[in-house]
């Protein structure tokens, strides 16, 4: 482990003098390896997978990966190696010097002095095929063994990235991060769609409930960090929410990640959709400059031209329309609809895709809904005769909604209206206390991580962006 | 949003030349204008809540508190703001300048132009009364207000700060992180205490399981983490955990945080153990760093002695001692135990806080236990006539276990007769694939990330180091 420091340190000892043959070699990673500027000679220890074998008549060439990097390290050996038990997917151990590559397609290689196999492949019954690219969905029955591919290796690596990528964002904004809680009492959007929670069959508690109540997995962490929102004004959270939805579409997953944010002092749409954006166009770009190889891999073999439409999304300012210019647009289309557009219907993903390509692939900001169509939690516009509350989607292209977020109603007597209109003011008495004791304005967002991942990368299924997905039919390992 | 830069971007153009009085004020936070090293008048604006309000004859002093800090700002006004309406817990936006302050107390204050009550609070039914400190069982009864006050305050920020640095440890070190699923259809322990989940009652699917087979909370991400350490050679995973223990003691909680991390090619306990130690070290030192007032309170009014107990851990190196050595030690204890110490039985905590205490509360791994008491992954020692496998568990003082963790299995045959003993072979099938192609030595640890905030903090309860906390007959909110 602390390879990356290891080598570094061994290097530069290494460099001062001439390294004697007899010194134990620095184990380093294949990045760190490849890393190396002006490779002289330095006796290194690298472990990994090998990924080819190639034999010639004096000399054979490995490439070993241990997952640090998309790229490999070559290793070149003499024929003295054994090039049998040398196979694709078997695990090795080799020592030897770093050394200037004669050829092109890299800066350094590994001249092999002992090579060490660690573990053996049964080739056989290996599902991945030396030098075969294997479809999504023939790599997606092997949950256990896909990261060892290419493609998910990369999709893998980049999801790692955005991850650090947007701890940072938030950190660096003063916002504190907040674990909401997985399991709860509450039920968010009052949506049906829930899993239920109970101790397993085997569990004998005295109550009938373990928690005295019935409890869900969380659909959104937003309630818990409007209390937080409350003492620290900036907070966020980065975690599991759930849905029961019985879908099988490329867009839906029953276990997805959500990043929640939430603002005190916040007044109006306009300030939240600069987070929205800044985050969005933040972390795309830590991503493009930390792993380049990984996202340059995704735009040629995966969804060639989405280079150029993540450059497009990059390079222009998103577009606000309302909710009501929206529909203008869509009753304007020559495109037939399966769900007639109307102004207090719902937007559909047919309509969604078709407002983006409206807009020229530019992700936009649809603003100000119905009221009737929003939870009890949105704030009132108060203007009418048709009624909205300050919520905003962000669409963007190829996926539809990325972002949902409001103005939360903080006016208590507003909010006491709208839940006793609903029903729900003993439930929701907690809620109501935080408009009772120093209420603020204040607003916030969720941003679908996986749908980001897709948007960015342009992976079609949402499945192949999640380490082991989970939807209907289907929780495997 | 985005305070800390716009304060920055403010402050600089400010001090370049003098401020007309007619310039928006620039919105800072409380922690960015207590760092403003030498006031001079900049004008500003702060929003927060009211901690503290005193009046004297010609003018009125608040404390504003938004979160971003454990100090408050003072805010200095003349007695013709109206200070009946400036009560405690109200929200407030405050205009003025930023002036050098007479006081010892702090550097800068606030000079008020211009005050706005945001919210009232209602002082009569607000919890928490002004200048009063409540015990932390009694703000256990409030997860909705507890955050607001300076202990729950402080300790977040730490959690927050916390989180940050271990992502951080991480990535430095080369680790690719991974998001291991909290719904799942493995059982890692073996153990019974499992949370089911099932769509809730309202929802009818078509099949009697929404996933075909019964899935549960995680309990941990080790198996999935050694899917892919098979890739990637270094990842880690922070992410919650579960447990249905019918307990209420001070050390448990249906839902936990926990830091897990598996390594390839890593073939002993020392090298496991450093990196463990390093984690503990490093996360330590860079939250006395980054929140040294925020620890300092944990430490002054909650935990008086903890300052010492946690330098003395991070400037000593953690002990070593087997399980057969601990057994030994408490056998000749003068001590009497509730259970009996016998080599072949599981450490109790009564046995923990001993071992820790008797090698001079230094933090100390107990490695090779019994093979019966532990998990079928765990490396065989390959000794005897007592069989021990590879595992460790860092004791701490206060706390007792922290860290579990232990060499994994790699040898497919030990593996497979272990599995068929237990009659698991096929439920566990993908992982003797992981054996099957390409197997390398590899162990890993798991961390719980609360109690390591009380061992930081000396937070005696672990309901009081989580925002929302889960236990028996308890989920509020």
């Amino acid at each position: 482990m602390f390879r990356a420091r290891c080598l570094l340190r061994a290097l530069r000892s290494c460099s001062s003098a001439p390294c004697p043959r007899h010194r134990p070699a620095a184990r380093v990673s294949v990045r760190g390896a490849l890393g190396v500027q002006s490779a002289n000679g330095e006796r290194v220890k690298v472990q990994g997978w090998i990924r080819s074998v190639r034999s010639q008549k004096e000399v054979l060439f490995l490439h070993v990966n241990d997952g640090s990097s998309l790229e490999s390290l070559q290793v070149v050996a003499d024929s003295s190696f054994d090039s049998r038990e040398l196979a694709f997917g078997s695990s090795v151990e080799v020592q030897g010097q770093l050394v200037k590559s004669p050829s092109k397609k890299q800066n350094v290689e590994l001249k092999a002095e002992k090579i060490e196999v660690v573990g053996n492949c049964d080739a056989k019954a290996f599902p991945f095929k030396y030098k075969e690219r294997h479809p999504l969905e023939y790599l997606r029955q092997y949950p256990h063994l896909r990261c060892r591919t290419n493609v998910l290796g990369s999709v893998l690596r980049v999801r790692s990235e955005a991850t650090a990528a947007i701890h940072s964002f938030f950190k660096d904004s003063g916002f504190v991060h907040i674990h909401t809680p997985v399991i709860t009492s509450n039920d968010c959007e009052g949506a049906g769609e829930l899993f239920q929670v109970e101790p397993s069959s085997k569990i004998k508690v005295p109550e009938e409930n373990f928690f005295n109540i019935p409890v869900f997995l969380t659909v959104s962490g937003q309630l818990h960090l409007e209390v937080m929102s409350g003492a620290f004004t900036q907070v966020f959270t980065f975690g599991p929410t759930f849905r029961a939805e019985n879908s099988q579409s490329r867009r839906h997953l029953a276990e997805f990640y959500m990043v929640e944010a939430e603002i005190s002092f916040l007044e109006s749409l306009q300030d939240l959709m600069q987070v929205m954006e800044s985050l969005f166009k933040t972390t795309a770009m830590t991503v493009l400059s930390n792993c380049p190889k990984d996202v340059e891999l995704c735009h040629k073999f995966i969804a060639p031209g989405q280079k150029d439409r993540l450059e497009h999304m990059l390079k222009n300012n998103f577009l606000i329309i309302s909710y009501t210019e929206a529909v203008e647009i869509l009753k304007q289309a020559s495109q037939n609809f399966t769900f007639t557009p109307e102004w207090g219907a719902d937007l559909h993903t047919e309509h969604e895709k078709y407002l983006v390509k409206h807009c020229g692939d530019i992700p936009v900001f649809v603003i100000n809904y119905p009221l009737a169509l929003k939870p009890f939690y949105m704030r009132e516009n108060e203007d009418g005769p048709q009624h909205t509350v300050a919520a905003v989607d962000l669409l963007v292209p190829g996926i539809g909604e990325l972002f949902g977020g409001s103005l939360r109603e903080e006016r208590y007597h507003f909010l006491e209206q709208r839940l006793a209109r609903l029903g729900l003011t003993e439930a929701y008495q907690w809620y109501l206390d935080l408009r009772r004791f120093g209420s603020v304005p204040h607003g916030g967002f969720g941003m679908g991580f996986e749908r980001y991942l897709q948007c960015i990368l342009g992976i079609d299924n949402i499945k192949d962006v999640i380490p082991f997905p989970r939807f209907t039919h289907s929780c495997l390992l």
